[in-house]
Parts: C-alpha cells; sequence; structure tokens
C-alpha cells in the first residue's frame, strides 16, 4: 500500500496506529502515522517530523507507534573538576532542559568548584534491584523460603542469572515479609548499564528456579513495588539503588564572598532552615533545593530513564562553616539509577551527550564508565545546589546590605 | 569575530561558553559551542546540531550555553476517550521516551479503557505553591505574623500580587512554624501556566509587603523547601499541590477476560498486594506500579518541567472487583503540575504535541486548557496502570493454566 | 455465690473472666479473677492486689476484667519556670517511668532553664480530629459530597454535634478522597478533654446527617485512619492533631558552660548531626532526642492515653547559636494529644499527678486548663532535650579536653 | 535530720528534690519528697503515697526523685491459643490501660481466635540496634571507617563488646554516609533483655577501639538518631529493630459471622479502605487499626518501656478472604521492642504481670523467654485487630441490614 492510502486508512481508523508497520517500513511509518493525525485533527506537526535519528534503530527497541521526536533544547556547563576514583579532570556537562536559567546556574557552581579545587567524589555502593512477590501459604513458609534463597545466591546465579545475562551478577538478596506476603529484594551487579532490564530477565528466570522448589508458593508479580522503581519511597533513600554517591568541596571563605557574593556563614544558614528543618516538616526524603533539575536535564540529554528521575531527587545536602571558616559543602544521592549502555543511551543525540564526558558505551573494565557517568552526575549536581544555595543566601545578604545602607 | 575564529577561542578557553553571545548571534553561538567541543574533545555532535527549532527563540528563555537539541523519540497512544468535565471525547496522547515498550502498553490500556466506555475524570483541587522561609524572633512572634497574612490575603493579593501578574491569583496560606522559623505556603491559581514562575515573582512581591510589615523579622529564602518543588515528599501527596486528579473506569469482566486475558480478581489481587501492600512496607509515597512512566513520557512530549516527574509519581491506584463481578480501577494523583502556556510548552516540538490533545496555548476561559489536559494526562495514566497490571495478572493467569495443564 | 467457690470457677474456666461482675461486685470480682489467676497458674499476684483506688470507679470506665493495678514509680522534676500564655510561673513535672536517669536528666534541663530565665511557650493550633470513611459510586459524587459538608459546618453543629455534646464544637472539615473513597477529617474544639470521646461521638452522629443526605453513599468506619489517631504519620506531623505547641529558651553561654559542661556550639553541632541529618536518613517523623521519654513519663502519670505517646514523639528540635554567642532552643510539637478532664485523668493517683501542675479538672474558662498543661508538657520535653543534647556535648567536650591532655 | 525537718526545707527549696537521700533511706526521701510538695502546693497526693514496691529497689534504678506510684489499672485478657515457636498453649494477657473496653475488645479477640484453632506466629528477625554518630573528614574517609568495621565485627566483640557483657553479641554492622558523617547501625543480639542498656555500653567499647584505629575521626555521639529509638521512622519500619514479628490466623466463615457478627469480606473492605488505603494517603508507618493500645497495654503492666510504644505501633494488618471463604488476617510488627529481664521488668507489679504468661525473668537458653513474650504480644495485637475489625464491619453490616428492613 502506498504511504498516501495508508494515510487515509489510519486516519480513518481502519488501520490502528500500531498496525502501519505491517503494511511499510519503519521511516515510512513514523511518517504515516504523522500525517494522519495532522489530517485527523487538522493540525501540522512539522517540527515533530525534523529529525536525523533513524526510526528503523529506535521502533521496536525504545519507542512504538513513532510519529517522530521531540527536541529539547541542550546546553553544557562546565568545565568542573572532579576528583574522583573513575572521574579525574575536568568535565563538560551536557544538559536538556527548558528551564531557563538552569544551566547557567549550574556552569557558575562548576566556575566556583573548580576555581576551589574540584570535587572530591565517592561512590559508596552500587546495585540494582529487583524484588518479586510471592504469595506463601503463610508467613513461616515466607521465612523458609527467604532462608533458601539466602543460602543459595551462588546456585542462583549459577542456574538462573548465568543463563540470561552475561553482565548481571546477583550480588545478595533482602527479603521482606508482610504476613503471607514475600518480597525478595535482589541485589545485581550490572556493569555498565543501568540494568533493570538484566536484572527483570534474571529475576524471572530465578522465579523459575523458586516456584520449581517451592511448589506450594505463588509466584504473583515480577515487582511487589519494593525494588522500588519510579516511586518515591524510603527503601532506596535508606537502603540505596543504583549508585549511592557522595560529591563534596571545601569552597574557601574568599571564593564565596568574591565569586559568588555571599559568606559561607549564610549559605549554611540557608541549607539548614531551607533544606534540613523544611523538609523535615514537609515530610520529604529530599532534603536537597534541586537534584531533580540537574538529574533531570542530565537524564534527558543522555537517554537515561526519565521516570527515574524520581528516585535521582532522593539525597541531602548539607552545608557548613569549616573550622578554618571555609565553606564545606557536600550532596548525597543514594539512588542514581544510570548507564553509559542499554535503553535511551544507544540513540544518537544521547550517545554523542554521553560522549561529551567521555563516557559513552561499556567501560574497560565494566562497570568503570558508569560508574565514572555517576560522580560527574554527583559533581553537577553540587554545583548546582551550591550555585542556588548561594544565589539565596546573596540575597538575602544584598538585601541586608541595602536596608543597612538606608 | 567571525565563526571559526570563535570556535578556536572557546575550545582553547580564552572565551567561555556562556560569552559566546556577546560575539556573535544566538544561532552562530550555538554552532560555535557545538563545534568548539567537538573540536576540543575530539568528537562528533552530529545529531545534537540536527534540530529546526529556532536558537533566537530558545536561548534565554529556556537554556543557556546551548548547543544543539537532544532528540527523544515521540510515540502516540490512543485513541483514548475521557468523560472529563474539560475533556469530552476521544484524545491521542503523545509520548516521548526511550523505554521499549511503553507506548504499546498504554495504548493497550487505553484501547481497553475506551471499549469499556472511557474513562470518568474529576479534579479535586488545583493550586501552585509557594512557601517562602522567614526567621523570626521566636515562635510567638511567627504565629503573629503567620494571623495577619492569614487576615490579609485580599490586601496581599492588590498590593503584591496584582502588581507583578494578571493571571496569578492568591487564593490562601497555610502557614507552618518550626521553633523560630515561619513558613508560608501561599496557594494561587495560575489559569492554565503551571505557574512555578508566576507564584514566584508573586512571592517575592508578597514578601516586600511583609517585610515592610514586619521588620523585626528575616526574610530568608523564597522556598522554604515546603512548597514543595521537585523533592518527594509527604506535603504535596498529602495536601496537594497543581492538579490533584482522579481518573476511574469500570472494566466489564467480559473485556477484562478477553482483552486483557486476565480477571479482575487477578487484577485486584495484584493491586493489593504490589501496589498497596509493597509500597507500605517500602516507605513509598507511590502506591502504584509506574505513574512515573506515563507522566514522564508526557511531560517531555509537551515542555512540562522534567524535575517535576518527582511529584507526578505520587500516587495510588485502586482495583476492586465490583458487586456485578466487574473492574473497578482508579488512579489518585495528589500533585500534577502541569501547565499548556509558558515554560518549554513555548518549544515548537512541544507545542505541536500539546495540539495533539488540543491543549496548546491558553484556553477559554483561562484555566480551561490546563484543567483538560490535566484530565487528559490522568486517563493516561490509568491506561498505563492498567495495562501493566494486566500483564502482571495474565501472565500469571497463563502460568496457572499451564500448570494446570501438566 | 461466695467468693472462694467464685474463684474456683473462674480457674476452671466455667465462668469466664468478663463474667464475674455478674456474680459479685466489682472489687469482689477484681480479687476473684486474680485469685483465680494465681490458682491456674501458680503464681503469686500480691503486689498487683496493692492499691488504693476503687475497683467501682474504675471498671466499666477506664477498665475490664480487672486484677488489681501496676504500680509505676513516680518521680518530680523541676521547679521549671514556664513563661507561657497559659502557664506562667514555676512547675513541677510529675514523671511516672522505669528507666533510670530520666527524671534526673529531666530535672537537669528544668534547672538550667529556670535559671536562664524560663521556657517561652507558645500553642500554634488546638484541635481533635476524626475522619470517618465514605464509600462513594465515585470520586465525583465523592467531591460533590466534600463541597456540601464544607458548606454545611454550622448546619452539621447544629443538628449532630450539638446534640450529643456540650463541649465539642465542629470547627472546620478536610476532605481527602482517593478514588471512589472520601475520608471527611472533621476538626474540633474538646474544651479541656483530650476529646477522643467526644469526637466519635460527634463524628457518629454527624454520619447519620450525611447518610440521610446522601443515601447513595455508605459510611464504612467512624475512622478511615486519616485523623490519624495512635500511629506514627505524616498527616498530624504536618497538618497537626491535638495541641500543636512550641517550646524555646535562650541560654546563656556562660550557663551553658558552667552548668552544661558544655558550649552552645557543641550543642549546636550534635542536634544538627543527630536530629536532624541522622532523622533526615532514618526516614522519621521524629527529629528528635528523646521526646517520647518525657511525654510518656508524663501521660502516664497523669492518665492520658498511653498509645497517643506515638503521636507525642512527633516532632522537631532545633539548637543553634545565636549572634551574641548564646544558645537558641527549641522543641516543636505537632501533636500533642492530652486533656485535664475525662479518661485516665479521673483515677485518683493520676489526678493527683495533674494536680501537681495545678491542672486537674476542668479551667475556667472551659479549654485553658489543658492548654496550660500542653505548655507544661513542652516546657519538660524542652527541658529533655536540653538535658540529653548538652550531656552528649560535655562527653564529647570532656574526651576533647582528656586527648588534648595526652 | 528528722523527716519532719527534712520537709520544710524541701518546701522551702532548701534542700533541692534530688538532694533528700543525702539525708535519710529511699523510702523516708520519698516521703519527704511527697510530703513537701503537698506543703508547698497546697495539694493531697495520698493515693500516690500508696503502694507496695520498694523504694530502695527501684531509686536509682528505675526512678529518681521518686514521690510514690501511679496506680494503673489492671485488666486480663484470654485465654488466646498460640501456636508459636516459643509460645505454644493457651495464655492470659495482662493489660494495664485506663482506656475503657480496651480490655474487653482483646478479650473478644482471643476468644475468636482460639475458638478458630489459636493464632500462628513467627519471628522473622531479632536484633537491637546502636548506631553512633562519627564525623569524618569525608565521604572516602568514612568508607574506609565503615569497610574496616565491616572487616572486624568479630575483633570488636572480642576486643569491646565481650568485655562489658556476658549476653550481648555483636552480629552485623549497616554503615550509613551522609557527607562526612558516619553512622554505624551495629546490631546486636541480646537474650532475654530488650537490650538498649547492654547495646549502649557495648557500642561506647565500640567506639574506644575505632577512635583508637581512626584518630582523625570524632565519635560524636553514641546515637546519631539512626539506631532509631523512641522516634517513628522507616528505617525500623523496613528494617526492623527488637523482634520483627508476624502473627496469623484463619478464622472460620461461621465463627465470624456467629461470633463477631459480620463477614470475611466485610471485614476485608474494612482492613483495604481503612488500615491500607487511609493509611496510605496518611503517610502513616502504621497500616494497622490500634497496634498501640495493646501494645501499650502490655508495655506497662510489664515495665517494658513506654516510649517504645512509638516503635510498637509501626506495622501491618492484613485481612482477606481466603478461596474457601474463611477470613486469613495477620499483623506484622517490624519493631517491637521488649524484653523479660532488666529495666522495670524487675519491678514487683510487672514481673507479676509477666510471669502471667510465663515469661518472668530470663529464658533457658538466653532469648527464648523474650521470643515467647513477643509472640504472645503479636498474638494479642492480632486479637485487638480482629476484634475492632470487626465490630467496625459488624455495625457496618447491621445498619445494612437495618436500611433494608425499613
Amino acid at each position: 500500500m502506498d504511504a498516501e492510502k495508508l494515510v487515509e486508512k489510519v486516519a480513518s481508523g481502519e488501520i490502528k496506529l500500531h498496525q502501519v508497520e505491517k503494511y511499510t517500513d519503519k521511516r515510512t511509518a513514523t511518517e504515516v502515522r504523522r500525517k494522519a493525525l495532522e489530517k485527523k485533527l487538522g493540525i501540522k506537526l512539522e517540527h515533530i517530523g525534523h529529525y536525523s535519528i533513524d526510526p528503523e534503530q529506535v521502533i521496536g527497541r525504545n519507542i512504538e507507534n513513532m510519529i517522530g521526536v521531540v527536541q529539547i533544547p541542550m546546553g553544557v556547563a562546565g568545565p568542573l573538576k572532579i576528583n574522583g576514583e573513575y572521574a579525574k579532570g575536568e568535565f563538560y556537562i551536557p544538559l536538556a532542559t527548558t528551564e531557563g536559567a538552569l544551566v547557567a546556574s549550574v556552569n557558575r557552581g562548576c566556575s566556583a568548584l573548580t576555581e576551589a579545587g574540584g570535587v572530591k567524589t565517592t561512590i559508596i555502593d552500587d546495585k540494582m534491584t529487583r524484588a518479586p512477590l510471592l504469595k506463601c501459604p503463610d508467613a513461616r513458609r515466607a521465612r523458609e523460603v527467604a532462608e533458601w534463597v539466602k543460602a543459595n545466591i551462588d546456585y542462583l546465579q549459577e542456574k538462573a542469572v548465568s543463563k540470561v545475562t552475561r553482565h548481571g551478577k546477583l550480588r545478595d538478596v533482602k527479603p521482606f515479609i508482610v504476613g503471607n506476603n514475600l518480597y525478595l529484594r535482589f541485589e545485581f551487579e550490572t556493569g555498565d548499564a543501568m540494568g533493570m532490564n538484566m536484572v527483570t530477565i534474571s529475576s524471572e528466570e530465578i522465579m523459575k528456579v523458586i516456584e520449581e522448589e517451592f511448589p506450594d508458593v505463588k509466584y504473583l508479580a515480577l515487582s511487589g513495588n519494593m525494588c522500588v522503581d519510579k516511586k518515591p519511597n524510603a527503601m532506596n533513600f535508606i537502603n540505596g539503588r543504583g549508585k549511592t554517591v557522595i560529591a563534596e568541596a571545601i569552597i574557601p571563605r574568599e571564593i564565596v564572598e568574591k565569586k559568588l557574593k555571599t559568606t559561607p556563614e549564610l549559605i549554611a544558614e540557608v541549607n539548614y532552615r531551607k533544606n534540613l528543618v523544611g523538609s523535615a516538616q514537609a515530610g520529604s526524603y529530599g532534603f536537597n533545593a534541586h537534584f531533580a533539575n540537574i538529574v533531570g536535564a542530565i537524564f534527558l540529554a543522555t537517554g537515561q530513564d526519565e521516570a527515574q528521575i524520581t528516585e535521582g531527587s532522593h539525597g541531602i545536602t548539607l552545608a557548613e562553616v569549616t573550622p578554618e571558616g571555609n565553606l564545606y559543602i557536600s550532596i548525597t544521592m543514594p539512588s542514581l539509577e544510570i548507564g553509559t549502555v542499554g535503553g535511551g543511551t544507544r540513540v544518537p543525540t544521547q550517545r554523542e551527550a554521553l560522549s561529551i564526558m567521555g563516557v559513552a558505551g561499556g567501560g574497560e573494565p565494566a562497570g568503570t564508565n558508569a560508574k565514572k557517568f555517576a560522580e560527574i552526575v554527583a559533581g553537577a549536581v553540587l554545583a548546582g545546589e551550591l550555585s542556588l544555595l548561594a544565589a539565596i543566601a546573596a540575597k538575602h545578604l544584598a538585601k541586608a546590605h541595602k536596608e543597612l545602607g538606608r
């Protein structure tokens, strides 16, 4: 069928949106769907139809019912000096956003941090989790299953995980029992991948072994919401998921005063009353100013899973005056779920964005690229926090000065 | 200076990334920065450089240090029948994502819901909040300030808010006092805009009046983290922010069985053990399967603030078997922060995506477009939840059948 | 039947524990049950049988199946100077506990606070809540019901509340809707009573009116767990329940150094790292050191509901160094649920304990005694926090000194 | 000095409350203080002065500034049949409370459960935790310390713990790092003691070793609020503290209908809408009806720490209709902190109350008495939940019947 006819049939509903690929190639299908929508709705979608990525590559892997792309402006902040264990040197950070002033703000933070000697980053933990849900006859049986699983990690790795992935490694399990429900929170190492797919198929495979072993137990869902994926939650905030990473810096008082136009004392006070006390009273898992802004912009630029911005927003910012009168500032991110291979990282613009940081594709050895990336993200988040806190403090200071001047 | 020379100077660091606009127009500046990065880092950024949106339009409003765009694949799900108070009829939903299977899953949900007669949507509340932080001499003084503000809402609207915005209206204030800290959580109506800018400048203006009135009180930060913006938190989860919206449907048993290959009982059980019990034990504010996936994909497609996916992930899914044996399913979203004007909604691809739903730009009367949009998002989220829950339940059922077959 | 025979029949199970009052008076029944247990289990319960309170007075009102009493040691701390709006002057605080060192610790705090000029207390809010649960046909209907209720507070007061209580007054309602569930969080003024009974019977009565008005809505439970009573929760932590009260003091540096053997800086640091950062990372609603200890000991001494120690443990302690170098310390209690009449306050030892603070029975006007009591509790909690924080800080200081001495 | 003179001097303030023991024995000191208060305040404290416990035994161990006791009425519920791993057979449960109807309600639950064959109890975990707080030079150093500690559990047991306790055993450590703060959450086995004292002195001793090993790290506080003790929190709710215990039962439909006057379906529905959905929306860690009531009454009766009612209120109640149409009900308590030796369990009335359940003093082997006690408490809590849920459901049913009858 020619494209024009297809457009008509899709517009009329005779052919459904997801059936177009049956009649033509993926690129044409994309055009057909877009035009059918234009026709049916009487609108123009010309910019959505402007793209350089190849529908053949992304349809089925990253998208269905494709009609084109959204173009999100990408800016770059930096350079930012990072003294990490994986990221060492100066980095530029790609940020895709439509929020004006965000890139400029991060950029300013990078500048102050770099002048201060850079950011020290430390990865505390690194794991991807999946928590299948099993309904058991009762809690005692659930405990037995849990104990068997804890004692058979190596066996499960060999019998199940190793069959479906070369990169994923079952590291541990944390079982949780609620009444007759057993949630097995499996922890995996996933190399340079964020790892959700890997742990999903691995857990699926593990479940087969468990069902075989415990026929009286019903495997009900691959995720029992204790993984926890894409929901704000105390589990990840406390116990971590993905990378648990900390970035710190000491900013000499002079830089705070000259460059950021405020004082270490005021930054510490704003952080205390806003990020700690305010967030405490709000029942928040985000004791920070705006982790999500920086995490979000990097996630979009680099093809991370946008829904995981949720857990990326978890964490704590600290700001203190050192005995020497300088500013100590840190950010602690318990659950930064990122990767440099798989998922959206394969899409060309996203892959290019990763290449700006030198972290496109797999690392050598496996996992080092994702860890390097995590350190850079943490550094950027620190830059964003510093910049915003300083702006608030500077404003307050300026006002105070003005008032004194009256 | 010609572009080539600029590239060199930027690559060498002589000219900083944010200074390029001083020497040339915005479009050229974008090219210069990208090329400078390519040169400096020895990489290729050709796809990032492929775009149709106009740097002149977005630089300064939506982005700084622009180097191009990220292209995120956009698919479309639907049609979805919505029986809302603002959205009435069948809608197509644009989704930008790189997560394979997501669009297909939402699409399947739309199909089942539409066949079942559509989604009923109800907006419970609509407000944008900002909570400036004031340090007071003591709690008693904080209480006095709070009482004055509560008694002077109209006065503050006239004296402050009306001066800086035509669309924003101060509706109420909820004060919170912690020791000597006062957080004034202002609630505004913001028409079709998500409204953060509007409430920010309004709150700034209100603070001037309050500082004048209470010279002994120190206005410390425009946001004291009790707004709450871009952090997971109980405040918004309980008290709402942006649109508080509910979508519901009753799916006849036949459709559940034929189309979704499972039963109302199994869907209800999966929802109960996973979304309620699992999320409870995880200390979650997301008693749902994957709100963030659908919210995220729509946010990206339509130029919403990606960091607010965080609060968009808050909420509760319920699934129940009705006395008649059908499936009742609902999603409750306490804090959906969206708009159809301002911010990223002006970027051409994003605006086109809004036009697919018939909600680009301002509504008549003001606010109706954003409300219509909220109802569509809620409908799409319901489709996503239904589809995923049904898939889990169907899998379990299939397996159970297979086992019985043995 | 004579007591001895009764003992035998109860021991043999022929007469059940709760049936003994059918055969004899309450005092004898108490003896019979205790002796029956002694006989059946071969144990001695002589101390439990030693009491001066009158079974005739408490059985049926405060206890069933009575066998005697538990004797909990009561100590007293103070005097504590309070500069409240209701409590003015010096007070002794009765504390019933078995935790060694607790009374001594509170006592030390009282001494430091009194020497520093006393505690300033401020009541921010005062309400008792009940949130009945209604199942509605759908969310839109739930919204209609909610709107009707909001518009008919006075009507409900007259038609329902005033019929069953002279002291309770319906003040407001905050409705919450989750899918097809409506939770009506009613707020009442309850005078000097903690008020749970009053708001329970009032809500019951209100429900009759609502069921009459909305016959399609099913009233399912008098409490839908959004009241929230006797569970740790963000709702009360944020929105308050019972008394929301703050106690503050400024302790001159000299007193901190001489009396508490530490410095304002160290106390502020311990509070910051422990009560704010530690509690943040723990996902806590208790950003304090040990509110529950003091609240618990006062609750037991004065006949408050011990299960409400739960919400009494919610809250935030702040400690800061003032510009003058002194210590500012405050505690904020969002949900202190207490009364001076009703419930356990009528039991003689408990009533005597209330009389130590001059708050036994009803106030004039109603409510003032309970408010005065709340201020005293808040003052005592501040004393407890100060004392513990200072002890930690002093220990650290002593150790630092010792190390320097090496 | 004779007692009368002492009374005068205490009343006048010449001798302070805590100094009386310097001049006389503990029993007389108690009388003196009480009389001094009576004199000074012009009140009567005769009931407080009525007690059989010996001031010589409790002053210094359990109380200071003693003036007498509070008498809290004690009732008993049961028998309750428990099919535990430690508690096997029928038990009576002592409950000290002033809340009318509580004992009767638990009693009713016991009766239904026992008739249904009893409660199955399962202990999932058992540990007492303490989390000292160390300030480190930076996060990387904190990670080093954490790794060293994890690798030296046995060494720390030998070098530190074994020196100060015979019963406590260091089992594991879970480190948490926030910026430059290290919280070492030590897990101990504590035998039959609740264990707070034991883990406190053990942690103190461990800290000495760590300070020796890492002189650049500052040990700031013995508890960094991540233990977590006496505060509502996600840490214990998720990761457990004290006993993590589950109680379950299946109640035949006939018993539900005859004895509880309702149906399994209605109980399940009330539990779903109230304990799960309501508590979810309230941001609660208590997905239950009233754990705290039962926990509180047992804690008071048996000399447990009343402040730990807070964590005892954490947990989840499930109620489901089984395929056979019966009622499955369970309670999951993540953090039940109890003991049968030490603390308030030594006070005579409390010890007698423990003896009613056959759990006074240490078990053989150590720990078995506390575990048995935990199973009984869990069973009693299940009885309390069943009874209250059934009462709500029965009321609803009765009303429905009445309406049908109209």
